[in-house]
């Protein structure tokens, strides 16, 4: 019989076990750090009505989208990311609920994209999102989640700036300053070409902004996103009012100013009006947010504030304000640096001493997995040497020889460190188990930046 | 504008928190107890080529496959269960593992199935395997592994059943069983219709294999498949043996019930040759796992030993066992029993006392999430009493009020206990701390078998 040739799709990959196992270890920082703010999760379907997600249709995502019909006869789609399922979660589920809600929702969605540039067509992200709120609060909650958040994932220590710098800005400050430069009502396009400053640097923004423009337009808009480049938070914005005047916008991003001193976190956020991110749905505060050892590979979690969260599906305006990590970007990124792989728990294995062994054997090894340890049975019965080789190459740094047969079950154990190549004899149990929590303890290096 | 009806697919659904919660609450203890035999994960596309999928094709389940053409003129399904993504993944991935691989994958999966009797389109499954290994060590460390997995959900204690009860037995036995009536080359379609006996009952078996052997033979099946229907592993073992002769089927049975004496585990597993697994796949050991509670839900975490995983896909032979547990049906069960709804974690909330003292409120609260306790801050400054409805509202046990803005910002703190309403003043940070932590402490239930 002719095998099928074993590969996967173009653009979609397979997690061995130190991916995933960073990944999962990732995914519980995230968690915990989200938890610890209040918020709870939710979960949509991977499928959904076409129509729902794809509302009035239309625009660069729609050809991206994995679409088909059902065995039903039902236009159905996979969902391309958790922001449309959750404005139709809100508007279905809102008797429910009580707001402001603060869920967050971590899966996979998909893009049928270009898969160069390391680009997937099946990648996880990690949405949360304060829904209900139009507090100037909820967005300093945000600010301060998503610095905390990926701050415990870099492994940087308070109160400096954990590794991260979110950058933001504000849509109606951006808007008001195009509409004193009589350019109010090409705003959208203006932003969408400024948010592609970080891919194609200040030249090509240059050239974009004068085709829509005209050159002295172009060169204040460029004059007005640079004031941000350095430089203070309250500065910044008093350069920001100069130059657009002052609003409820600008009286908003002072007050985060403040909020940013009381929680003595300045130093990790910057006031910059080139982000504008591209999308119609944000209409207050927009921040993306930046890697300081790794800058270059650009946003690892963005978001922003909008006005009507559910509009597609509800008659109800529900404002909100949230952020979206990408996982996937963000562990490529932690690897680069050096810091990403996780590795299994304190491990040890119990040697096989004989086929007829494996019971007392996983007796034993219940003894050490009930004290919070990792231990294996080796199952097959070969020399010791040869276990202890395949210990090394499974990366297991301890191997417990049990007693033999004829002595009593409780019997002094043998230990072998691996690594060491030492072998301990005559232990107890307590003796073994606190030998190999202690070993894990000294090599535990926690994935932090250089 | 005419709003999008929000709905989700027939066979679909939302995760409200309440589910999502006791969900991720699952889904942790049972990592933690496949990580504790060495177990690691790994994952898979959702999406893959049909023809990996769905193989030489044909059957029932092809049938209720999502499949369609991608973007790109490819035949795509979305997996249908997590065991022929393994078997492709052992090919792919061969030379980077060391075998025997124990590997664990919990994931979505996709059948377009009749939605009756609480049936979802979408379900999890969490499969376990330890692939590359024929050893009868290997059979055992499943078995034990399926005990204490799900002995941890229900929160069993040892030495006891755990509240989950194995029902093991051996193809190769039942087939020589078969056999030496003279019926062997019907085997695969007897198993087959002895699968269905606890959906259809003795009865309905008697009948269908009535049809395909006649009266005699039938009823000397019937007898053979209820000799385990009590009593202790090594008796219905010899009454096995005396229908069926010995063989190294037997053997491998006599070994595994040695081990269950030596771990202590008897009780928790019944040898029962009416367990056949429908499928062609298996090849040694089957089994299926019930709650000692709610065993009419059926098996909660089914599986057996095969001989040739990746045959599809390799021409290499990997034998190897494995099981998989049905998330969907457990949560289910284990919410019926009035365990299985998990809480958000010991939380407090800090009001806010003004629109202003949303950074200072912040600030007290790391000062609680830093110790471990999940501290939400309230963003709308209402009269307290109407914060503390809100608190009630939202299950929210304790909210701190913090010191008038007046007063220095490491100042006594308010801790109102909600559910008790009383207030105590004049607390420190450590001390509102600590009682927030005993409380949890006192109202925390694990969730457990009644």
């Amino acid at each position: 019989m002719a095998c099928i040739e074993p590969r996967v799709l173009k653009g979609f990959r397979d997690f061995l076990p130190p991916q995933e196992l960073t990944r999962r270890e990732m995914v519980e920082k995230i968690e915990r750090s989200f938890r610890s703010f209040g918020f709870v999760p939710i979960d949509t379907p991977a499928l959904e009505y076409a129509e729902i997600l794809l509302g009035k249709g239309g625009g660069e995502t729609e050809k991206q989208v994995y679409r088909f019909t059902d065995q039903g006869g039902r236009e159905v789609a996979l969902r391309f990311d958790l922001t449309v399922p959750f404005a139709r979660f809100m508007a279905e589920h809102r008797a429910e609920l009580t707001l402001p809600f603060k869920r967050y929702h971590i899966a996979k969605v998909w893009r049928g994209e270009n898969t160069q540039r390391g680009r997937y067509r099946e990648f996880t992200q990690c949405d949360f999102d304060i829904a209900g709120s139009s507090s100037p609060g909820a967005d300093f909650e945000i600010l301060l989640l998503i610095r905390n958040t990926l701050g415990s994932l870099t492994g940087g220590q308070k109160p400096a700036g954990r590794g991260v710098t979110v950058r933001l800005n504000h849509r109606g400050l951006f808007n008001r300053f195009l509409a004193s430069l009589g350019a109010g009502d090409q705003s959208v396009e203006v932003l969408r070409r400024v948010d592609k400053l970080a891919k194609i640097g200040l030249e090509g923004v240059r050239e974009l902004l004068g085709e829509l423009l005209g050159e002295e337009q172009s060169r204040r808009v460029l004059d007005y996103i640079s004031l941000g480049k350095e430089g203070d938070f309250n500065q910044t914005l008093k350069k920001l009012k100069a130059a657009a005047g002052e609003g409820e916008d600008t009286q908003r991003l002072e007050a985060l100013g403040h909020w940013m001193k009381d929680t003595g976190t300045e130093a990790g956020f910057v006031l910059d009006p080139s982000i504008t991110r591209g999308l119609d749905y944000y209409t207050g505060v927009v921040f993306e947010t930046f890697l300081d050892q790794l800058p270059g590979i650009g946003s690892v979690c963005s978001g922003g504030r909008y006005d009507n969260l559910a509009g597609l599906y509800s008659s109800e305006r529900i404002p909100g304000v949230g952020a979206s990590i990408g996982l996937d970007r963000l562990q490529a990124a932690l690897e680069e640096l050096g810091g990403g792989t996780a590795r299994p728990g304190p491990g040890a294995a119990v040697a096989c001493l004989g086929e007829g062994e494996a019971g007392r054997a996983q007796a034993l090894a219940e003894e050490f997995r009930a004290r919070g340890l990792t231990c294996e049975v080796f199952l097959e019965p070969k020399k010791l040497t040869q276990q202890f080789i395949l210990a090394e190459k499974r990366g297991i740094p301890w191997v417990i020889v049990p007693p033999e047969k004829a002595a009593s079950p409780g019997g002094p154990l043998t230990l072998r460190n691996i690594p060491a190549r030492e072998s301990r004899e005559g232990l107890t149990i307590e003796a073994a188990a606190a030998l190999i929590r202690d070993g894990a303890r000294d090599s535990a290096t926690p994935p932090s930046l250089p």
